[in-house]
């Protein structure tokens, strides 16, 4: 331990295979116990089973923790992970060790700090002791025992591992957007194009609508994936202080995995924004916006891939849906639907209690609420949330009662649907955060322009997404119409405090690259 | 000529200035003319008339074409460009000339293969032969002639030589699309991931429905550019074969533009969806499209920054309509208005007249003729454009009345609705050129599967933008909602032809990538 956290001793996380990725559970390697050595046999039986994409395993790793099928007694498992040592240095030079071979993955798009690359082993014989078997290992009569009984709870229990690294993952992203923000909007406070018709002076790029529309929302998305960030850490830290139900351990999963992919997603998007509001001065290396952009783009694809992550969170909650409604008639159903957003499936955040409230009130005038009512932002992310998660449920139980050999058309015609709903789901818990989270602040002025921040936040996502709400009698045309001129307006309002919003990003100085910043 | 032919002599297109790049009209450089030794003076009188992110200035330029503004017997002219001779190569080693400095412009995002540096003269002395003098000149007897009167049209008619390079950057990113497009679908081809609910083995990633809604609209988007860009090519030849009036010429401008806009736009987005849809393959260099996404980058930014050439097309177009409507009182205007679409400000494309009979009929069934109805696309199109336009002339109108110290605020208010404009002006000239295309083809079964590829551009098209048409009543909700089933569908329709259809797109076997095509 001590030389692993002196970062002496390096290891590498070996689950991915050049055969499967998303598809953890259908990777080839295999771990076989041999109970007349006591010892675990590694064997990479194909090719496609090759670990591959690995950190460390090119260059600087000297044991990893591999991924594998566990058989036991003529019998698979699932899978488990298994201690391996497979390298040693000798004289400052890298040797496999026996049956064991690593490979280079060669240069990458970005994150050239980082060595990636192939491990395989033949038949690698490790102690019994090596296997990490906290949620199910071999006992000291050779037979395999685990306290989770059902072999999928175990795998997805093995999978929670995985909670950490996303959401490090998209804390990483959000302050690569952050930096990239703190940059652009600097440069586009200094820089000044074209004479203005007024004729008193060349126009600072911050003051075209248009750049304020490019950088302005994405400051405020940054508040809130932080207040979301905030939450999600909490709850990660809440988990390692005690034990939670599943229920907590559950959502905790599916927040990590949204807010992997919506942080990510968004690092990747505005930072190409903000390279390109730049112009020729964002393309110069040592400004650090293309270097951000080709570090942030893997992390759409590792620690799990973004379209599959949000299909994890839209089947979670789907079966939340299911676990609470099969069963029920029409009309029970109906009358349950009713209250659900407050009760069961939509699940409570902090500062829940006094939104409710404002939700009720809301829900009341609707149509004639303004769109910077709180109460019907928040109702109208609810209901899109609930609808989405509704018709798709319908749906997805038609599909499921056809027969073998027509399931995979018939799910397959819904993935855009899941997509949708893992991406509402999200935004409605981001939303969630946000609200709590000046519900928390006490500085009246720092809350008042929280509040101006949360409105573009919102605004900016029922914006791009008033056809849904239009299409689904959520809007009148006359309301959709206009959110494009409250996001403009909003635009307007936050431009006078962008410096001292970029500021309170907490990006520090040395970060934010060098010429854009001279004279 | 001849070494610059074959490349012995590099030149340096000298335009843009650290102070000063989409404001050309704006450069400090000064060209003074000297009556005394009938030269010009190059100079630079402030930092901020540097010469920036000029290619070939840092190492392989030996004279450069310096764009800045002629003074001539104390009268300034407008910016004109001169050639000066900057740097000689002595025993292999680059040596500025007198007066000229050069610097580096340091490690770049992407196209490394370029050196881009700056430039700086300090009372630098070339013959006033030097001066290119094509639009405007210095006589014999030293006074400044032209055959463009007006200073506005002169320096517009400069402008005019960025046509080319608009043209190929357009190109080039078309390219770069393709591209990607033909590494991401034969990856989608070949990987398999996830084994099938109906039991019969692992499912190749295009099957799945958002692995289609990814790659496919963006081939289909592919061949649209591709007639585009033939039509514009064609633009082009002839206005170097002829001479075309001032029609022709705005219309070639306005087209070069908008398609480097629209294409650059596309190819940045498109080779980022192909490498996340590669997943870790996509971000290993040897792969291809991390290189790609780098080095198309900056074609957002270079020859016209995007945002301001989209300003360009969309003032082109407020210009062509006042020219047509100012003087015409209400009922004049209406009555103009009806068949302006076919008339004045929408210029006519090759194929238009079969267009026109297919138009006329969806206007009269409009809500009720099918999605797929070439005549009804069509028509959408032709509407969104004539509305955006006509309306954003009438913002204008009243913005132009203010007073001075009104105007920028309400000129800027217009900034979202002028980009929204030249988008779907060019959105309509592509669908324009690949009509014309398809009737064009002969071989029927191209010409069936070009038409569902159409369907599927134009779908993809008005899906995204089905929020614009159902708040400005041109669709019914119903007709909306439709939309999206209907993109599904057609991607479900393509999908066994994607293979052909990337091969269609000419990309040669060794633009593709390594690994990834490998067993």
């Amino acid at each position: 331990m001590p030389d692993i956290v002196t970062a002496k001793h390096l290891g590498c996380f070996a689950m991915t295979e050049m055969g499967h990725g998303s598809d953890v559970a259908s990777i080839e390697t295999t771990l076989t116990y041999d109970p007349e050595t006591d010892e675990i046999i590694v064997d990479s039986p194909t090719p496609s089973a090759t670990k591959t994409y690995i950190g460390n395993a090119a260059l600087h790793g000297t044991s990893a923790a591999v991924f594998g099928q566990l058989w036991v007694g003529g019998k698979c498992q699932g899978v488990h992970c298994v201690v391996v040592p497979f390298r040693k240095v000798t004289k400052g030079k890298n040797v496999d060790l026996p049956g064991c071979t690593s490979g280079d993955n060669g240069h990458k798009g970005g994150l050239i700090g980082v060595d990636n690359g192939t491990l395989r082993f033949d038949h690698v014989r490790v102690p019994r002791a090596n296997l990490l078997s906290r949620y199910g290992g071999i006992t000291d009569d050779g037979s395999y025992a685990s306290e989770i009984a059902s072999s999928g709870k175990r795998f997805f229990t093995m999978l929670g591992t995985l909670v950490r690294g996303r959401v490090c993952v998209g804390a990483g992203a959000a302050i690569a957007g952050r930096r990239a923000l703190s940059i652009a909007t600097r440069y586009a406070l200094r820089r000044r194009q074209f004479p203005s018709p007024d004729g008193d002076g060349e126009v600072v790029l911050l003051d075209y609508l248009w750049h304020q529309r490019r950088l302005l929302p994405g400051i405020a998305k940054a508040y809130a994936f932080g207040f979301a960030n905030n939450d999600l850490i909490e709850l990660l830290a809440k988990s390692r202080r005690e034990t939670v139900d599943d229920d907590v351990q559950r959502s905790l999963e599916s927040r990590a995995a949204g807010l992997k992919a919506a942080q990510s997603r968004w690092a990747n998007d505005v930072v190409q924004v903000c390279r390109e509001a730049c112009g020729g001065a964002g393309f110069i290396s040592s400004n650090q916006l293309t270097q951000l952009r080709s570090d942030v783009d893997i992390f759409a694809t590792f620690e799990g891939d973004n379209t599959v992550l949000m299909q994890l969170v839209a089947r979670g909650l789907l079966t939340g849906y299911r676990e609470t409604w099969t069963g029920l008639d029409r009309r029970e159903t109906v009358t349950k639907t009713a209250d659900m957003v407050a009760r069961m499936v939509l699940e409570r955040t902090a500062g829940r209690g006094t939104v409710d409230a404002l939700v009720a009130r809301a829900r009341r005038v609707s149509n004639e609420a303004s769109v910077l009512d709180r109460g019907w932002q928040v109702l109208m992310f609810d209901e899109r949330e609930r609808h989405v998660l509704e018709s798709l449920a319908r749906r997805y139980q038609q599909a499921m009662r056809l027969p073998k050999g027509a399931r995979f058309g018939a799910v397959n015609d819904l993935q855009d649907h899941l997509l949708t709903l893992a991406r509402v789901h999200t935004d409605r818990l981001i939303l969630g955060s946000f609200v709590a989270g000046i519900e928390a602040c006490e500085d009246q002025a720092a809350k008042r322009m929280l509040n101006t921040l949360c409105d573009l936040y919102v605004i900016e996502n029922l914006e791009a997404d008033r056809a849904w709400f239009t299409d689904h009698n959520f809007m009148t045309q006359a309301r959709s119409k206009s959110l494009t001129k409250s996001l403009n307006h909003l635009c307007t309002e936050v431009r006078p405090d962008a410096l001292a919003l970029v500021e309170g990003l907490g990006i520090p100085a040395e970060w934010l690259g060098s010429t854009m910043l001279e004279d």
